[in-house]
């Protein structure tokens, strides 16, 4: 019996198995950079990294904000009087502050068109950690989950690794531009029924990475249409609503349910800080859901993924502050939009 | 058909089961707690709060650190030039710089009789987090891991509730101080195996909670022993090894297997900063493996309960002062055996 026979016994199968993902192009990319990182004088002929979308745009915005409120750090001799409290804090409905502050955030991320409710939101480790949590609350293993390609690679291991769920890929061409149709989804959903297999939901990227579109509300509207026929689920992860830098605005799943009639219990939105804000070192995953028992559930299960309450404290503050959020989405607009010019020009002069 | 076989349909087996123990009584207290909390003036008649572990002893002595070190903060004048990195830092690897404090803090709590290995230390959200990380690594869906009792009740949620684990008790008597015999795991072990269920290893919490005991170095190795023999894993649950306020001192499984012949592959521990620092809020669980194969697969996994940065950052510089370190550990034991004494002193004149 070889070595690996021998740890397959002694770990787990999802030790043990390639659902992880990292055995795959993408990380064989990053893998890549890390060992030989693009340099534009010490290492001209290295590796650029182009599968990270790290904005780090607006930081002298921040900067100037922390160090003009030290009180919402507890790390300041006029912000230390809160530390034993914020340190001792575990709560996993997570501070009030913050669930208000994060449902204010993300009207304002939305167009200010939609409100959220402050009680439906849950805290998680990163959307890595929602999009894990929002799977283990509606589907057993085996079951599948509808996406539609390409999708983001790490939802392999966020999707389906510990959970047992199945992804099924709908195909998207680029003939029309990668749009998701009705025609696509039916045809996954069909076969994918006749493989005796269960269709539990559907889950979109909107903004789409690696695309950059965005879904209209026509669309929107058709894709809530499809699930509610179906009595399925829909996962909208939203984590880039705010990193549009041109027309049309971004239209929320939350803004296309408002008017039409829909089952509600059956949308499910995924955010983050990680990028919009360029946070993704804090972990602040958000998990949004317009079902209470599916809150309730996800609520009891963040708890293997809380954001520090150090965190939470920081950022109650930051994004209560209406001015400084203004300014911060406006200028990130601006600056993403001026960077992306002069990149895709760089691409021009690429000589392949 | 009801709401709730609707519900079960809609939903995954894990959100409509109650495997995540809240239905109980040891969650029955805590409502009651929050319900009508007692206050010595406002309601005497109130329920007092014994079920939850918050160290908040020593938290002049933070306080006092945190406030003569500016630069350990992201959010001050000082320290705030390190915000861009921090807040982007994203590494499921965690910060060299915290693991390596954290690796030096474990080895000082455990009385500097060990040294801990930097490269072997993994983020999770929480012990919550990394006690769940273990059972995903080392054991399948319906396995067994034997818990000698009493036993931490969220032990329910941790090990069982997502991963579909098997907790099997070890019955420990009070007519023997609740000691854990190897006839006991014997007994239990043997059980189980007829039962045709696979025991995947054994899991103690050392010091104990809830009993305040902490195993002595023959029993650890005999432990040690049982688990070699059976080729299962050994699991210990070290959070509170620093909450020891008189003598004997704490051994940690680590010292216990320097001097013997064991297959440390088997050998896993769990730690945390929530006990020993009083930091539950701030969500630092540590997974120690002896086994690297172990500690890549708990490292991917990490992703989904990565600790703040933020809180990586500050902790890295807290830790490394081996002068504040020092004083907090030796004021926090003074400080723990004077509450002890005030608080048993103050049961014996309770009237039952």
């Amino acid at each position: 019996m070889g070595l690996t026979s021998l740890n397959q016994q002694l770990l787990s199968k999802i030790a043990t198995n390639d659902e992880h993902g990292e055995n795959s192009p993408y990380f064989d990319g990053w893998k890549a950079y890390d060992n030989d990182p693009f340099h534009l004088t010490k290492n001209p002929n290295g590796v650029i990294q182009m599968g990270l979308a790290e904005n780090q745009l607006c930081f002298d915005l921040i900067k100037e904000w922390i160090e003009k409120n030290p009180t919402a750090s507890i790390c300041t001799t006029e912000g230390s009087m809160a530390f034993k409290d914020i340190a001792n804090f575990q709560d996993y409905h997570g501070l009030p502050e913050f669930r208000n502050a994060v449902a204010k955030f993300m009207g304002r991320v939305r167009g200010g068109r939609v409100k959220f409710d402050p009680n439906k939101i849950v805290m998680s480790g990163g959307a890595t950690g929602a999009n894990e949590t929002i799977m283990f609350c509606l589907a057993d293993p085996g079951d599948a989950f509808l996406v539609p390609s390409p999708y983001y690679p790490a939802f392999v291991r966020d999707l389906r690794w510990r959970t047992g769920v199945q992804i099924i890929p709908v195909t998207c061409e680029s003939s029309n531009n990668f749009q998701i149709t009705i025609e696509a989804l039916e045809e996954a959903y069909n076969k994918t029924i006749e493989a005796n297999v269960r269709v539990k939901g559907l889950i979109i990227t909107n903004p789409s990475n690696p695309l950059g579109t965005i879904l209209d509300k026509d669309t929107l509207k058709s894709l809530v249409n499809f699930i509610n026929e179906r009595n399925i689920h829909l996962v909208c992860d939203e984590i880039y609503a705010a990193t549009i830098f041109r027309p049309p605005h971004f239209t929320s799943i939350s803004e296309a349910i408002q008017d039409m009639d829909s089952n509600d219990d059956l949308i499910h939105i995924v955010y983050s800080l990680s990028k919009d804000m360029g946070f993704p070192g804090f972990r602040v995953g958000i998990f949004y859901s317009y079902n209470d028992e599916v809150v309730s559930c996800a609520r009891k299960m963040s708890s293997f993924g809380l954001v520090s309450s150090q965190t939470q404290y920081l950022l109650a503050a930051m994004l209560s502050d209406d001015d400084f959020v203004e300014r911060f989405l406006d200028e990130s607009s601006r600056r993403l939009e001026c960077r992306h010019k002069i990149f895709t020009e760089g691409l021009k002069e690429v000589k392949c």
